[in-house]
């Protein structure tokens, strides 16, 4: 029996904010195209944050519609830190939004410059707000784990802010672990809690895989009957506001995972390698999950069966 | 409440018999003393096969009596093809013996030039004749997931050999993922089946880390009830006779998600940095798990701290 899981592929966003070579609009777009082309049915584009905080995104407003007229059906969710975040992706043609809330009153405050409560009451809006122009709702319940600033995050905290934005509307509560900090020991034990506030057709999980437990951490959700997960290809990523984040959990990592545990996430692993392959030109620099080196090898090997499959891609 | 979870480390055996630098008798017990310093208390010290066929591995002889005198507590174990390499382990002094059982006819034919049925006698009548000798007994199955020539490995399969290495009295019986070919929902699968033909305070598993997931995969183990664990410091390994093995499960890959998740190994991470260090040193290249990178910038960010603890090592 083979079960679907939902990809969520942040890489546009979450993996090329924090790089420091300047990647442009077109090559933002191909890298989608490259997802796309792999079977990727959501990602994560752009955010409509202070282009002087993240100078990465200030093109938003222009990748937006140029996306939107490419990819009719592909869902593109974009950053919002507020209303008037909202208002410029509505702007944009936005549709679909994702807003951040920390579980931890510093974390919103280096991450927003607000405190958890003022950061709680802008997402609610935000949600609102977004529900009421047509446009889906994603609401990530951040540092859900650990906090760089505050250590552990006490459960409860996590559970309030989770039933607070699914009361708010939105369609999906992602439950980040932003500086990947969590164990599968967590994982399991936090899945079990949340999934009696949100249900899990809503519930997300959002890994980074910074202390190397990414995969097993999206193995302990998958069995926590998570089936909705973020991830970067080529586990490009980290946070520009958490000390000690790492990259994201590898998209390809998730897949190859999911699909030999009897998950269908209908992506293509040799598309995901073709997308690293284009990260890598773009950021000059090596990239690929943990699997990336066998998931190469492996591929080199049936490099007749590729080219013949090139030639005739049925 | 801490559960304990018991590692063997392979990296003086599995983890250098492939590496292209010869590294001395010296150098081993060094790293063996690296490992003791770090609180390991199980080594796989060394293995009596051809020198020919391992010549990293030529010393057996002169390494097992050395590091009896140095460690008489250390659980050395030390692998034996077949009972002239018993005769010549016991002769050495050696305390503890691990047969090594490959699951499929070709994979036996590889690697020790028998088919099955001449290595589950050959295996069988080892483990006895160290029963009669006092020696302390391990037998692995190897390729229980995947064998890289016959693909999927028939569950029956090792079932069948589990129990026959129980009922010929190892004392563990180590279920080897040889090329690092599972993913947790196999693991979970197996070791659910292979519990009920082995007790589980008899229960090993030996994973590699060629797909990413061999944290997940010992996380899929422990939740089985599986409480024993092969490991390699650094993630030092591969199988020289098995096509596309990586490295093994990095010792402290499993010793950091172990801890985080409730379990203790009474090893501590610092001490396995400075293990893998000196190996790097050795191996004349860069070695470490998934999780090294964090673990070294956490131990740099504590230094002063350090340089406390180890003026006065507490």
């Amino acid at each position: 029996m083979t079960e679907q899981i939902f990809i969520t592929d942040v890489s546009p966003r979450d993996g090329l904010q924090n790089q420091a070579v300047a990647v442009s609009t077109d090559s933002k777009l191909r890298l989608i195209d490259k997802l796309v082309q792999a079977g990727v049915e959501s990602v994560e584009a752009t955010s409509f944050v202070s282009p002087s905080a993240v100078p990465q995104m200030a093109d938003a407003a222009q990748l937006v519609p140029l996306a939107a007229a490419r990819w009719p059906r592909l869902r593109t969710s974009v950053l919002v830190p507020n209303l008037k975040g909202l208002e410029r992706a509505h702007a944009a043609g936005a549709r679909e939004i994702a807003v951040v809330l920390c579980a931890t009153e510093t974390m919103n405050r280096k991450n927003v410059n607000m405190g958890l409560q003022q950061a709680l009451d802008a997402s609610e809006q935000t949600l609102v707000a977004a529900h009421e122009l047509g446009i889906r709702t994603r609401a990530y319940v951040a540092v859900a784990f650990e906090c760089p600033f505050e250590g552990i995050t006490p459960l409860a905290e996590v559970l309030r802010l989770a039933r607070r934005m699914h009361a708010a509307g939105a369609a999906e509560i992602v439950i980040a672990d932003t500086i990947g900090a969590a164990a599968p020991a967590q994982v399991k034990e936090r899945m079990n809690a949340i999934r009696d506030v949100v249900p899990l057709d809503r519930l997300a999980i959002h890994l980074h895989d910074t202390r190397g437990m990414g995969v097993a951490n999206a193995w302990a959700a998958l069995e926590s009957g998570v089936r909705r997960f973020d991830a970067s290809v080529g586990g490009i990523g980290g946070c520009p506001f958490a000390p000690g984040a790492a990259g994201n959990l590898a998209t390809e990592d998730l897949v190859l995972m999911a699909r030999q545990s009897g998950f269908s996430s209908g992506i293509s692993l040799d598309g995901l390698l073709d997308a690293v392959a284009f990260a890598e030109e773009q950021l000059q620099r090596p990239l690929g999950g943990r699997s990336s080196a066998w998931l190469r090898r492996e591929r080199a090997m049936r490099a007749p069966q590729m080219s013949a499959d090139a030639a005739n891609p049925a």
